[in-house]
């Protein structure tokens, strides 16, 4: 077994000496994508996809619950469209993929591969809504968006990637607002409660916002090489769109009004921070609460093969109705060998069955976040495991807390807020006066960028680069 | 209410005189779809979505019972893959989006819009798979794909439509032939069990097989208006796919072989499919297992609003355990006006209930399927409901069935099938030698094409055109 752990972890390098190499092992290994034939564009292989698919049935139930349904749009934007707001094809089309041919023909007006949906679903509203009556418009659709990159980093910059995005329209500006902090939270309880990620919430400077929008909320989380992932983002897009796109309502005071609209996002670069953000040398490491298998049953037949078979095999259905298992009962791997292969693969919990636990009516219970094994009764067994899978859950979401925590830093000078981006990194608050000149000048002299404003920001003390009056606290890092 | 019903019928044209546009009205007044502003392409709208995420949900368990897991493979497909397979691009290039151009860069290699994904599934079956160990491999992806038509009609004919696409490899013919069938009869289930749809299932002839492989499985159901519909197809690829991508693996007995691939699909048409078979005047019809909304709800308030409303609101959350229902407590419109939109809109059940009802402890219950209002008591109303709905469950069928039995002949002679295209349509039925050049000249003929060959084909008799001794019974029919 010692040999086998030593393979494995001889072709996975080391998290803290080479964690971007580290990263890519780890997605090829676990077998949660590969990459395609075609430059930038990756391929979801099933465990991968798996990850996507719990946070998509995580989310799509937050998201009908809230009041949202679900529909789709197509996947082409006729150009004419794309250009009709000023500010979002200039932030869009250095990145759109066209089509200009449909079977041997030429198209009269060049298609954009969707690299968002906006362009495509305002003509829509502009079409079903008329009255306040049909307001409000809660609506999003899962599907893919390509934007040009040549660069693929599994997960993380993609030529195309999977995300959802919702598109809803307001009677006034307040819900829309309100529509866009619903949102910002279902997105935070999905990272912090469900993937184990703490985040900062906030929003983000204007100069970061979404192209066309008035203001974009975010949220921050901290990698472990110390470097920032926007994790997801809500947009408010004030009137931009529906006055392009002539989105309008007769509202009860019988005035035509345009709509208020927003739009929110979460991608499969979630899954990238997942990996990032809980995995070890050994491997990936997974939160209960996402993980596709949560507990693996490894039989250790010693001599009695069909008992302790036959055991392991019980103890699986015993526990299905608390936890998602799987029993690896192939036989042309060791013990050892699945013990390894488990654990790179990040399966929470594993239940080791022998013939002296057969006989003594138990098993033995071990944690990937480490820890002694123990030994805990058949009877009962499903307590054990729920409990074990909360805990793990929660050391997870603690151990994040904590790296968080302890790179976050507070500097009052530009020197103070070099020296940290050359030797700490992490997230670095700072005072801003507002003006875009003096965030240029952190952007040049730090290579960090302002990744978001809190929430409940109270702006107090003086700009860092500038000294005059602070009018927001703000969070720069190096970034994804 | 008489006058609403009317005006209601007003805008839906007659199903048995005008079947197209009753279709197209259909699908649009009920907010099934909408036409985009792109050529060709359609935006499935909410309740039309919802019914596709009933389908895929039903689908996804019944292929992970099955042991499928699910993937996502990239949008784009280079062009030197989709020529790898010859008689595959012959079949597909004339119907494909081409991208040109990634942001202002012409590309070196154009790269086609998936019109299907063997092209760029089976270059990664080839680094993935290398022996017997990692077959099968059981694999499929929900995605949209792009065939480019110009005609748009909403579900059956869109250049962009939704879909799942398995594709499976296996170390022997037998297994791959035997996974065709496994997801035939799933699709089976799906079509007569859940959509209430009878299907006639068999083979199609080599003349309408998927372009590439050796032969398809189909499933074809009989629209209103006596034309056939491929409702799914399951196809049997043989070597071909592995031969040209190179998809090896080495074999128990140390011999390197291609594998063995099926690929198989059902597409958004099913909606169409749904909307056209159950459908009448007064709009959509739905059947209970596939309905998103199975029960409604609707309070007749009288004098007594709070009373009622509150009683129907109990009622609603009462029925949650066993239907999918919504209490429709708008004030803005009448009881009738609900009556007739929601009937338009084809759920399945309406529960009223009125001051006297509350006074009872009662409510009516009326069925989409017609007959008479039925008094239920509160007390046992959740398995008045779940009968209701298994009854209207059976009703759709046994109506379908019926249809579909009375619109099935055999003839012997070739005139006999000229009159049965020209006056009654359907399928019928024939005895057919084998040769390309019967068939060839029945669809010159008639119109019609071979729609399929049972599964459990005993051919007998005499070719209808040549007169040679029968291979093959073929039922032929018009189609969509």
């Amino acid at each position: 077994m010692a040999t086998d752990a030593q393979a494995f972890v001889k072709e996975i390098p080391s998290k803290s000496e080479q964690f971007s190499e580290w990263y890519t092992a780890v997605c090829l290994k676990a077998e949660l994508a590969d990459y395609s034939p075609v430059r930038g564009c990756m391929v979801v292989r099933p465990y991968g996809y798996a990850l996507w698919e719990n946070m998509q049935r995580w989310l799509d139930d937050r998201f009908k619950a809230t009041g949202h349904v679900t529909a789709y749009f197509p996947l082409f934007v006729p150009e004419a469209f794309l250009k009709k707001e000023a500010e979002h094809v200039e932030g869009f089309a250095p990145q759109v993929a066209w089509v200009t041919h449909g079977g041997d023909e030429k198209l009269a007006e060049r298609l954009a591969v969707r690299p968002t949906s906006e362009a495509i679903i305002m003509p829509m509203y502009a079409r079903w809504i008329q009255s306040y009556r049909d307001l409000p418009v809660l609506l999003l659709q899962w599907c893919s968006v390509v934007r040009w990159e040549k660069a693929t980093r599994l997960f993380l910059r993609t030529a195309e990637f999977l995300w959802h995005e919702g598109h809803t329209a307001h009677a006034t500006s307040e819900e829309a607002d309100a529509e866009c902090r619903t949102i910002l939270e279902i997105y935070r309880q999905l990272l912090e409660d469900v993937l184990a990620i703490p985040v900062l919430v906030g929003k983000k400077p204007p100069s970061e916002k979404f192209a066309g929008g008035d203001w974009t909320y975010t949220l921050e989380a901290l990698m472990p090489d110390r470097q920032a992932i926007q994790a997801g983002t809500s947009h408010f897009l004030g009137q931009n769109f529906a006055k392009a796109f002539g989105v309008k309502f007769l509202d009860r005071d019988n005035v035509e009004k345009p709509v208020w609209t927003t739009s929110w996002a979460v991608t499969t670069r979630l899954v990238g921070s997942l990996v990032m953000a809980h995995g070890d040398d050994r491997g990936l490491a997974l939160p209960p609460r996402i993980a596709p298998i949560q507990v693996v049953i490894v039989p250790i037949p010693g001599k009695e093969r069909e008992k302790v078979l036959a055991a392991a095999r019980a103890l699986a259905e015993r526990l299905k109705a608390v936890a998602r298992v799987r029993l690896d009962d192939r036989d042309e791997y060791t013990p050892g060998w699945k013990f390894n292969d488990w654990e790179m693969r990040g399966v929470p919990l594993r239940l080791e069955i022998g013939p002296r636990d057969v006989a003594a009516n138990q098993a033995v219970l071990v944690r990937r976040t480490g820890g002694p094994k123990a030994t805990v009764a058949i009877e009962g067994v499903e307590q054990a495991v729920a409990r074990a899978l909360d805990e793990v859950q929660g050391e997870y979401y603690a151990r994040g807390k904590a790296f968080l925590d302890e790179h976050t830093l507070s500097v009052a000078t530009m020197e103070a807020l070099e020296e940290a981006m050359r030797e700490r990194r992490g997230f670095v608050r700072t005072n801003w006066c507002g003006d875009q000149a003096c965030e240029d000048a952190i952007r040049a002299r730090t290579g960090a960028s302002p990744r978001v404003i809190p929430l409940d920001d109270r702006p107090q003390g003086a700009c860092l680069v500038c000294g005059r009056p602070s009018t927001a606290t703000v969070y720069y890092a190096r970034a994804y």
